[in-house]
């Protein structure tokens, strides 16, 4: 048989964990010391951290955005027993993608205030497309024919949850595209999605 | 109901203290070699180390309060048996916040022997003042009605560890404002509350 | 008895599953922002980051390496019930040669596409060469005799198991030695490896 | 009662545990690329990553030593069941002084090669000095009385431990001093103690 026991997918589950934990914090290093040469006194220190506003927003969203990735995956996970070959590789996939989340940040808050902003934004939007992708595929390879579900598996928002992982490839997939035009719709769109699947319920019974 | 269960809190406090035990190594940074053309002998190397002490005390001060902080995190989950949505958001802020601790502690360093020092020592003292406002949230939130916490809940200090969260709130920002004219008030305010918070006891029973 | 408990063995997998956690972590140090020189428009930072293919494809080679790697020292733990002395050191010295993979990472990136291209590449390969080395004595010091095998341990694929690691050590070690011909060949090499090392059985009963 | 409950000493050593593994992956940083211009052939690659020949031997005795206060640390919590509040200010202390390692570490690769050398192999000593004090202090605390030990604490060979740690802080200490006119000695002396350390039996009846 295929199937993982249920401990080894918890160790996947808590190296996983891991790498989600290091991942947030490495966003640390978006923010960074003005030069000392560029503040000599209390105002002009003040400007130099007030002309860095673009490395706070993308490290909140990117912040923010990794905590729910890492929710979303913590709740996948609570209504999955089994786990399988196929299943780890692409749970492999998605760390592989959430630790890229560093790079594309830092690109986003180097570059949104330059003529280049419009590819750094898409390029940031195309990265949770991707991610949101890969979380609809895992949803959909468990939930087929509930093989890797906990009984009784019938209380799983199996459907709600599938278009919720789609709506979010496609809304990641259309700021990217739009950032061509309007690249700051793109951190507007970061922000509304952290809501948005802040809200996700996997169970019927309880809310987790 | 909205209601975790319980291994799901402990998740959630797992996943913190990953976060904790990471940010708390990650000040690690501050200790920087001093380039090689500073020292051509061991007297210009111990020299060059000697004009480093604003890193130093930076760093014990950060690194003794990121341990604080992490300790009362966990004395505040021992009584607390359930989590809810809303709980883990403050849970998520409290993480975002902690995670700023080593970019502030950099500027300290950096610029407390300059004339930018106060902005540098005020944004350091604010920061704490925050994370402090967020712990008393926690911990009100989590206490009325005894909503999330463990049975027999009677033994737990709710109104002195209350008290002691806004003595921090009200402390930290006194000295982020005191700091515009004593700027060094704030380096021993930070090292007076690690002995302070460390004191704190969440429990009648029991010192945890 | 020179023997660890059980728990104790857990305790070195836990040890060692945060390590690989954070050295596939910190690979993403590969991913470096194109300087604002660089990049003056889209097209300018288009290019600027299409130059920089020789660190993506370091990046994920080593990303599945390591975490491959992961798996199959997973699945080796999962097999052995005891540990002692001198397998707890072979463990440490896999940790030590996993560390230096961001390392050997960063040469291959840098140096891919420069006349130095054969060195790198063959020191990349000879580490993967040596990690394999590592597992395969430690293959080979815990199946001894079931030494340190849990029961019943007539399931586990000893001899299989102790193949493919050969295999790993000797194509490795040639494409190491190759390298100095045809450096591009490591990479294949790597890639190649790692969907081999994917399928490797360490039990006759399921595929873990 | 001021005692810890175990499951929170537990706690404790996970949280220990995850700083000594982002300390010993942070050693990574020792290994730097050579610059590109420094290396135009395979020869001169070569050339400049043999020059670095300090950082591979800093790194390789940091690294088993860290590994090594971590098995030690991780046997001492072994023969103990309870924690109190001063226990765990000593286990801060000692994580403070771990997170320094990658500091000293750095210092003495960059000027065990310049006439600085002494200096940097004195403080790099000195530390490991520290920490094995401070593993002195927190055995002789935990052992007087039997005050924080596991029953039965008879088998607990609580004078071995506390003479091994004695003479890890007496040789580090002369290894410190004897840096001023030997600098290469600490070298072999860190060595010697890697080996030395990783004998220690806490427990007549097994060797964990």
């Amino acid at each position: 048989m295929a199937d993982f026991q249920e401990s080894e997918t918890l160790r996947m589950e808590t190296f996983s964990d891991g790498v989600f934990a290091i991942d947030i914090t490495l966003l640390t290093f978006q923010l960074k010391t003005p030069s000392l040469r560029a503040a000599t006194s209390n105002q002009s220190l003040a400007l130099a951290l007030f002309h860095q506003w673009p490395n706070y927003i993308a490290y909140f969203i990117s912040f923010t955005t990794i905590f729910i990735i890492w929710l979303n995956h913590h709740r996948m996970y609570n209504v999955i027993q089994r786990s399988d070959v196929r299943f780890m590789f692409y749970n492999g996939l998605l760390l592989l993608l959430v630790s890229i989340i560093p790079f594309t940040t830092s690109l986003l808050a180097d570059y949104i205030n330059t003529p280049a902003h419009s590819l750094s934004a898409a390029l940031y939007m195309f990265l949770f497309a991707g991610i949101s992708g890969v979380l609809f595929v895992m949803w959909n390879y468990a939930t087929a024919n509930y093989r890797l579900l906990k009984r009784p598996a019938g209380d799983v928002r199996i459907q709600s949850i599938r278009t919720s992982h789609l709506v979010s490839v496609i809304t990641y997939t259309f700021a990217a595209v739009v950032s061509f035009l309007l690249p700051f719709l793109s951190i507007l769109v970061g922000l509304v999605m952290v809501v948005y699947l802040s809200q996700l319920k996997y169970h019927r019974n309880k809310v987790v």
